[in-house]
């Protein structure tokens, strides 16, 4: 099979190689025809009648320029249909992210897809320190390890939040260690006009292109969100100008959260999710035609009884896969998330995390985002969960390998050599095929019994927390041009002393 | 939402009701029309070139009189394809399983499904005593739980073998246990003729009912193996041959571990699989036409460096949704499985269950066996592991409650309403939906950190471990006639007098 490469044997963990995912099979839909259309036209109505506000004069002169309805004094958006579906047929169906290694190039959309790791908890949590808040030796260690694991295609920013740094500033340090530590595009911080800019100015010292060699080979994952029901903040909207101007890829997340800032329903979430995200990417097409844009989802629920936000529920699921059939409605790749609530890295995580990860990959996600690492309704980066996402994403891509059927591999003359009450282990058709024919895990542990048991009877947590700390020493930076680093690091040290006088 | 049942309001544990569970979905499909040609077309080569091994003369005599090649030196059966598929053809595409409670009457196929518990293993676990030989005491209480647990349709026997009994009497135990502590259906042991005619007598006396009456309100599921590659073993087949007489639910699912039993390959195990259990198909149908048959799958790979079972891995999920395909082919209901390779009830245990749940659930699975409990390769008949998999088969289920998508469910009103901004906690439509719009977790701890960590900082499986023994003690046997009950333990002692005496 040609996309089941061969791993490479070493001493080092062994993993499968890094490359292109593909879902080679049909999209599993939830939705019927009808279910799909009323859900589309409620948006639509939501966007007509209702419209968005848009807390950002500069952002509202694009509305207003695409010849939409603009309301001044309440910074009201009011999209008509028409114009709203023309705007977004100018979205590419797919998209692609560069790292800064040539080969680090990936597809999302149209079965392609992409895992990014979790970005941006305010919380660190490991085995051994337990739960505290992030600070940058987090942040760095985290950026190595999602380095290290071949699975993963994005870096989600910090990951973990390196609250120990000057919040102003941050964004810069985060994007130094993501220069020097990764070969992977990340999500950069582009919240505000200045962090936007910076990151754009960075990426061309980091990647030696003016903005049209940007925009050709965009290198960053643009993810933000709305504050649902229907705003768009104006930090985040001028965040959205500045990178969008330069064509790297767009994603427009809804908060929505059936119960709290959508109505109790799921339709009710997934109509506002879609109202949102569509006003999000006629804004981009508004910016720069053409410019990539994923259709953002993160619709769930929340508890109830006591209102706090749940991920990788029945509800996440089903949201997840109709998502899908939204946005392939529209032409557009999405994003969907590997969410859990569980505060620690157990089976709940896990159930949760495959609830997740399950109903986004057979609904043919484009990126998973929040995709490795996240615990505690994303409170958390963890550095189990990080391993143990990674093996449940390294999975479900073995998952997509489709089963090789060939006379050749069903092996009729072995079956007729063998007979009835035979083995296959030493027959010639095993002995081909015995050393690459099944998946091999990464911290799944398929000992008998007494071997787990004699080898310290570790849960695989344990063994996660093992397996991170080995990652960490078989570390290696991947070279970057010492000239191209000197340069990042005096950008980010002049724009520290710009922020000390504007502070 | 019509079968999204209200759940009961108490003291007791918190769960959603017994209830038939359909998926409504298109099933997920892995494999092209030409890939399942050639499979199938393979098996059928296989039958008629190769045959099968059936090792007992009065099962040949079956298979002589449906017009096969019937070699009675070797007990090789060949079945030529016409013939075979012509005796398929006479299985049902659904089957019935009824509980002792009229109401507890479930139906598999098209789209319907069972859950039934783990079946048999020789060691319980739990995280008091750990893991030990299992005893009839541990048996006992399985039952109890499965009787309690509203997700499960059908008990597994035993579940845990009580291996402190007698081998040759143990089953008589097992059955009155069943009897007096469940209302829902199991599966009986019936290896050999004589326990296959016990369970029988016993059904006729639980039930009732003659053998015509058990035949047309099946209460057994009776699943079994073939010996991979293409062994029916005579003890086996004497077993069959006594519960399709009677009309009872069969399964024979054939042993097919990719690299030991088949050739390494996905396609080769799942050609043996198609042509063993078709001709177990053709056998049950040959006893008795019209017989229901569930088409058996367990397809999976061993670990290529130990030679060990693996079960929940990417291969195991892939198995399973081509099964699907498969037995849809023929028009047949067919098993999977929950399987895991993990010794504990960790996060491993929870992601490989998730794998095989997932990929047999989209495929639209018609009965899930061993499919609650079930730990370490299915050596285990885990406690907690058995509440773990309750909570994941309820998720799914709430997962395969379609999307309610309505202008009422959506909310336009409330959006319009709450407007940009706002949130929906105290709108009517959410008050009028918040307590039953979304999903109620069993196991799962959706508290925050601070909530969590102040109730003990308790991960999911020191929760199941509290769950099922608060469930224990909540038990109440479902009520049975004193005179049945005194018949059943007449006929038992009686049987085990004779046993005493072959003995």
């Amino acid at each position: 099979m040609a996309r089941r490469a061969r791993r490479v044997r070493s001493t080092k963990v062994e993993q499968a190689p890094f490359r292109q995912v593909i879902n080679p099979y049909e999209p599993f839909e939830v939705l019927s025809e009808e279910q799909l259309e009323l859900i589309h036209n409620s948006s639509l109505t939501i966007l007509e009648d209702i419209g968005i506000e848009i807390q950002d004069a500069e952002a509202r002169g694009y509305f207003k320029r695409a010849g939409f309805d603009v309301d001044e004094q309440t910074g009201r958006v009011r999209l008509d249909r028409d114009g709203l579906l023309e705007l977004i047929s100018k979205a590419p169906s797919t998209f692609e992210l560069h790292g800064r290694d040539p080969g680090k190039v990936m597809k999302g959309g149209k079965g392609h897809m992409l895992f990014a790791a979790v970005a941006g908890p305010p919380f660190a949590g490991d085995l051994d320190q337990g739960r505290r808040a992030g600070c940058y030796d987090d942040t760095v260690k985290f950026i190595k390890l999602v380095q290290k694991l071949n699975i993963l295609h994005v870096q989600g920013g910090p990951s973990v939040e390196p609250t120990d740094l000057p919040p102003l500033t941050r964004h810069l340090d985060v994007s130094l260690a993501c220069a020097r530590y990764l070969d992977k595009p990340w999500k950069p911080n582009f919240i505000g006009r200045d962090r936007a800019r910076d990151a754009v100015e960075f990426a061309k010292i980091l990647h030696n292109k003016d903005a049209d060699g940007l925009a050709e080979n965009p290198v960053y994952y643009c993810n933000t969100n709305t504050n649902t029901p229907l705003i768009l903040d104006g930090e985040i909207a001028q965040g959205v100008i500045e990178l969008a101007k330069v064509g790297q890829v767009i994603c427009i997340t809804p908060f929505t959260l059936a119960g709290a800032m959508t109505p109790a329903s799921i339709s009710g979430a997934l109509t506002l999710q879609n109202a949102e995200t569509l006003a999000g990417c006629a804004f981009v097409q508004a910016i720069r035609a053409g410019c990539p844009y994923v259709y953002g989802s993160f619709t769930s629920a929340v508890d109830m009884r006591s209102g706090s936000p749940v991920f990788g529920s029945p509800e996440f699921a089903k949201g997840a896969a109709a998502t899908g059939q939204l946005a392939r409605r529209y032409n557009l790749p999405w994003r969907s998330s590997n969410g859990c609530t569980s505060c620690v890295p157990d089976a709940q995580a896990a159930y949760e995390s495959q609830m997740s990860l399950w109903s986004a990959v057979t609904a043919q996600v484009s990126i998973i985002y929040q995709g490795a690492g996240w615990l505690e309704g994303g409170l958390v980066g963890s550095f189990e969960k990080l391993i143990l996402d990674a093996e449940m994403l390294q999975m479900l891509a073995s998952w997509m390998d489709p089963i090789n059927v060939s006379e050749e591999e069903i092996g009729l003359d072995a079956i007729r050599e063998v007979g009835p009450g035979g083995h296959f282990f030493g027959t010639q058709h095993t002995m081909e095929r015995y050393e690459n024919a099944f998946y091999r895990p990464l911290v799944s542990d398929w000992s008998n019994f007494e071997n787990w048991r004699d080898a310290g009877a570790k849960d695989a947590a344990q063994r996660a927390n093992e397996m991170w700390k080995r990652l960490l020493t078989e570390y290696e930076a991947p070279p970057l041009d010492p000239a191209i680093d000197e340069e990042l690091e005096a950008f980010v040290n002049k724009r520290k002393e710009d922020y000390a006088r504007v502070d």
